[in-house]
């Protein structure tokens, strides 16, 4: 597996854009990613009840004909809470664009982030649409444009490529997302859209996103709050000309380790720019009895506003770690934990079997003022671990989210 | 049932004092409790599997004699994490103060509050009591100081008293408590005590207390974590002179009143009086099909960062509160849902069948800008309905925890 420049323009086949359409004043708002020909399309969608209308329209799509050859997004409103309205929305957006585009508008899905329960400027959208069109391009720069129009509070725009050998054709996998805040995926979060020209079929695609997924964006916090919108599309053109995967064979695993190194890479990114946020935090749980307990407690601590903010602070205060794990409905003896703090400046272990080390209140100050930190917890109980990404609480998230739509 | 004047020394029999022992420095950081005659005690206790040892020295003499006199309480170290060496002194710190009482140590009930991981500073606790045993005092001036020694980051001194009548005698019920920071009760947070005169069987006294938690503190949140040291402690010592209850007859309902008055002021307060908070924010959802379904919308509201922000920011930005909803794991249609703002400024309709109304902005904002403010959310589905405290998440907070330790 190699890493490549690009992002959702880097697979045969696929074109994008991103302009500023007016929804958002002087910042870009309107994307479309365009693959020239048929696509098998995965996806999976947040599990909110509360479903934003683009999330609706996309699942009948994608659970429907799972196939679909383009994607339309903008990051101003994000069509949450509309009613019917909103799906009419959707249907008048998918049919624009697919007509501009001389497509059928059941191939055309919709994405939305931003502001909940206002309704969509439809003029607007429907003149960004004739902007984008003749614009659709498959260079890097274009999947860039892209990138950075579906951005809203995040600080850095999120795009990776790789390339796998499936069958002797090698194969690329690009992809792009957004994040920053209500973030806390339950099936997936955010908006997440990658591209690849590899063959394989509508059945194991959908297969290797639904389980990658679950390490990927499913262990990624900024907040605890779930979105009404959360939605990752997968796009399969099949242009590469590898044998189609069809099975669970050595090809779908080399296609999984390409598709996850995309995945986790967005993910973490997200996680490292959650809004106002000054140091990716991850949280490792090795020794686990079962996956299921591993996930529990690493998304736990992530999620802890009181370890979030220890973080922010740069201090070792591990009884607020112990604390999530604790009230995190996950079983463990408490004393048999041990903990370790790790960075680029260092690792030190924190506590062992459930009590304080003797270690250096400096040097663990040290290695947590760094701008990516890990906690390697070890609850000494079997072989199965997770890791799950966060970032720590700052005063930025307050004023971000005191303020946001004013 | 009336308000009267003070706290845990306003009932018949019991004593208290609060001084600062030298473990913080320069604040009130001891307090003791102390009945003049053998009381029935009840208890609910924390679930984090993360238990402090004070926690599981209370559980045993409740669950066991369920008869105590005396509780000693310090707020300067948690005794969590702690291990065996944490147990051994909570059994010294019962010994000492029970000597010096002239009981048995298996009646002095033991609570922390404080730093996570810490060993106690024994021989500054065993002078402490040396110096608070001969202070003990039944004034109201004695209760408040309890009340002020076992803050932490909290600003206020949380104390209130009520008086019911059972059979023709006049029964006091008075409570103190502490909350401020990790702060999400499992059973019940926090620091709390409650004392009454009321002659009261232990079984009723504990099913009291069991089912009220649920409805008062349990159903408050400062910041989503739960704390390992947890605990509420309800004396009653009989002195009251009423008939004892033994069953759940008019002065046990009666009772329950007066016990509910007393928990949901404490609980208020503790919302209020959260680490950071400059407003009281209360959740009332309604129309719920079942009393849990009304309990989980309630909590996830009252929980959501991004629905704290927004109230820190006065900003009506109902979509977090449809999202929080959404996320809860209830079930319910969000298109059936209506919400209110309401505070002393007035009451708004904001969302009608889950579409916004049309609101004025500048209406909602001035609801907001007040320091108790309610969300009343119509989930039209039934009869039921269940109320959450909390409070918004501010710079002040994070300050709060980042430095928690320095």
């Amino acid at each position: 597996m190699q890493i490549i420049e690009g992002g959702v323009t880097a697979a045969a086949g696929y074109q994008a854009i991103g302009i500023a359409a007016g929804i958002k004043k002087g910042k870009k708002d309107m994307a479309m990613l365009y693959s020239q020909v048929p696509c098998q399309v995965a996806g999976t969608f947040t599990t909110n009840v509360v479903k934003a209308a683009p999330v609706k329209w996309d699942r009948e799509i994608v659970r429907g004909s799972g196939r679909a050859r383009a994607v339309v997004m903008n990051s101003g409103i994000a069509n949450a809470c509309t009613g019917a309205e909103g799906l009419r929305c959707c249907e008048e957006t998918a049919e624009k664009a697919a007509g501009l585009l001389g497509i059928q508008k059941n191939q055309v899905l919709v994405a939305s982030t931003g502001v909940i329960g206002q309704e969509l400027p439809m003029d607007v959208i429907n003149k960004g649409f004739e902007t984008m069109v003749p614009m659709l391009s498959d260079t890097a720069g274009a999947g860039t444009l892209a990138a950075e129009a579906i951005m809203t509070t995040d600080t850095v725009k999120k795009e990776i490529a790789v390339q796998v050998t499936l069958g002797g054709n090698v194969v690329t996998i690009g992809g792009m997302s957004k994040g920053s805040g209500m973030i806390h995926p339950n099936m997936c979060t955010m908006l997440a859209f990658v591209t690849t020209d590899a063959a394989i079929s509508g059945e194991m695609l959908q297969r290797a996103l639904s389980s990658d997924v679950k390490d990927t964006y499913n262990m990624i916090s900024v907040d605890g709050d779930t979105s009404t919108n959360d939605t990752c599309l997968l796009f399969a053109n099949g242009l590469a000309g590898n044998p189609e995967i069809r099975e669970d064979n050595e090809d779908y695993r080399e296609f999984c380790r390409g598709l996850n190194f995309v995945n986790t890479w967005l993910a973490k990114h997200m996680a490292a720019d959650g809004e106002g946020a000054t140091a990716l935090f991850e949280v490792k749980v090795v020794g686990a009895q079962d996956k299921e307990q591993a996930v529990t407690l690493a998304k736990s601590v992530i999620t802890s506003n009181l370890v979030k903010t220890a973080i922010c602070g740069h201090d070792a205060n591990w009884g607020r770690i112990l604390c999530a794990m604790g009230y995190s409905g996950a079983s463990f003896d408490p004393e048999r934990v041990d903990l370790y703090f790790e960075s680029s400046a260092g690792k030190l272990k924190i506590i062992e079997d459930g009590v304080a080390t003797d270690y250096s209140e400096e040097q663990a100050t040290q290695i947590l003022s760094q701008k990516e930190i890990t906690a390697l917890i070890d609850v000494k109980m079997g072989q199965e671990q997770a890791t799950a990404w966060g970032c720590d609480l700052t005063h930025e998230y307050v004023n971000i989210n005191a303020d946001y739509r004013s």
